[in-house]
Parts: C-alpha cells; structure tokens; sequence
C-alpha cells in the first residue's frame, strides 16, 4: 500500500465553490515498488512492470509502473484533496499522456486547475467541471497530464 | 481477485503482426462487488465506489466501479489478448469514455481494433500504432471506450 504523507484533506467541495482558474495542490504520495508490482500483477502484466531484472533490460532500463497505475494514483490524490461533497461523476478524459515513467520510491503529487465550470441543463442539482490534472515525481518532472470532464453536486440551498 | 473466464490467450505479438482494421476479442473478466470495493479503497474512495448502501442513495442507485478500475481491467484484457513479444509502450490516451457503469458481477469483454501501424523514426526496431479498445459488459452495453497510441516491437528478423 502506498504511503500518504501530509494531513488528510477534508474540506468538503460543492460545485459552487469552484471557478476557472482555481488551483489545488494535492497532498503527496510514496510508490513503493511493492505496489508498482502488485497493480501489474492483476492489471498490466508486462516484464517491465512486473519484473526489476527483466525490466533492466527494456527500455525503460529498470522497474516502471504502468500508465494506468500513475492514473489510478492520481484519482486518489485529486479525490482526496477536493473531497466532492456527494462525490465526482467522471464523464470523460481526454489527452491522458505519460512523458516520463514513475519509478519504485517516487513521490507523486496533483495540480488539478479548473478549466471551466457550467450548470448542467438535464440535472439541476449538478454542474459540469473541465479540469487539468498535472501530475508531477520529488523533482518535478511531469509523469502525467490529462484533462477530464466530471458532474458534481451543487449546494443544496443554492439550487432554487 | 477477478475470476478469469475461458482459456489463457498465449499468442505472441509483434508489429509486423498489425495492420489496420485488424480486429481482437478478449478473454472474459468477472468483475466481484468485492474487488470494485478494494480498487476503490485504494484508488477512488467515493461512496459510490465503496459502500452498497451509501452508493443506493446515489445518481447509480447502487455499488458500481471506478472508471479507472474499468480502465485497469480493460488493460489487463487487452495485454493478455495481444501479448506483446516485448511488451506495449502506452504513449497517450484519447477519448476515454465511460457510457455506462460497471456493476458487480458485469462480466467484461475488449474489443480491441488496430486503427493505423506506422514506422517509428527514432526507435527502428520499434512500430507506433493506434488502436481503439471498446470495452463492453454481458449485455453488449459499452461500459467504456477510448483510442491509444502505443509503441511495440518489431520483429528482429525483419528490421534489417
């Protein structure tokens, strides 16, 4: 299991909390090789996820987690530091790129921006956000960067 | 741990294998409320991922998985199908949808098609090509869909 540093985010977000613009850092998270090849295992099966040895000899020149695992760590990390109300409804991602691999003791981190924010026409109680996840190891280099559509909840006592 | 259905695909693939329009059926996965739960856990920790109960009172009217699970497992289909000799390099994702929830007990099929196969100049012993996996329950309903670019091997014999 990867290791959460920092205080856990609690504040709760309501759609109507959020504009374009908006930043928010996410608290930091360990990925021991442990887990990079443990979610291989069950999820992406392939040598250089799964094995140090074989993995030497790849491209990658050493042990790397897959895509879809900094992807999944990523989720966790936004999750976490915006903290939906009612929770994020995800509609879609797009331009979900990898420019450079997580490695056994990288420490990941989130930038999510809001990108847009509007009122959602069929479900009143909810509003459509664009936002940019940016997703970056301890020395900053970016591991990955997608943008993602998603519903959540307005405030109640806003919606009449 | 998702019970794997029908015979393990063990055919090995390289880009010279590829060709646009080429067309892969994987394997089944069953997907246990109990894994939807323990991917959440880790992953996505919100109440409709996590607690049956919780997850009624929601927009889902019950328990259903992660989107990134959903993709996780899409992977795990889709690896096993084609088997790459040297395995996948994923350079991006596009288009990543997700229609309908999965569920537990949905049982999950890829359809993977090769959309284009080109050289790629830097790497000659490796291919670029660009595929759509769509990712459909035991209904036929899409639960997900997308479009991505990965670099894999070529064959050594046919590199020169």
């Amino acid at each position: 299991m990867e290791e959460l540093r920092g205080t856990p985010e609690m504040k709760e977000h309501y759609f109507d909390d959020l504009k374009p613009g908006d930043k928010f850092q996410s608290e930091t998270l360990e990925v021991p090789g442990k887990a990079i090849v443990e979610f291989a295992e069950k999820f992406d099966p392939q040598k250089f996820h799964l094995n140090p040895k074989a993995a030497e000899r790849s491209m990658f020149k050493g042990l790397v987690a897959s895509g879809w695992h900094t992807a999944a760590i990523t989720m966790r990390l936004f999750v976490r530091k915006l903290n939906f109300a009612e929770g994020a409804i995800g509609l879609g991602v797009d331009e979900l790129r990898w420019p450079n691999a997580v490695r056994p003791g990288d420490v990941l981190q989130v930038e999510t921006e809001i990108l847009e924010a509007r009122s959602c026409r069929s479900k009143p109680n909810y509003g459509i956000i664009q936002l940019r996840n940016v997703t970056t190891n301890q020395r900053g280099e970016i591991v990955q960067s997608m943008t993602a559509h998603a519903m959540v909840p307005r405030r109640a006592d806003k919606t009449t």
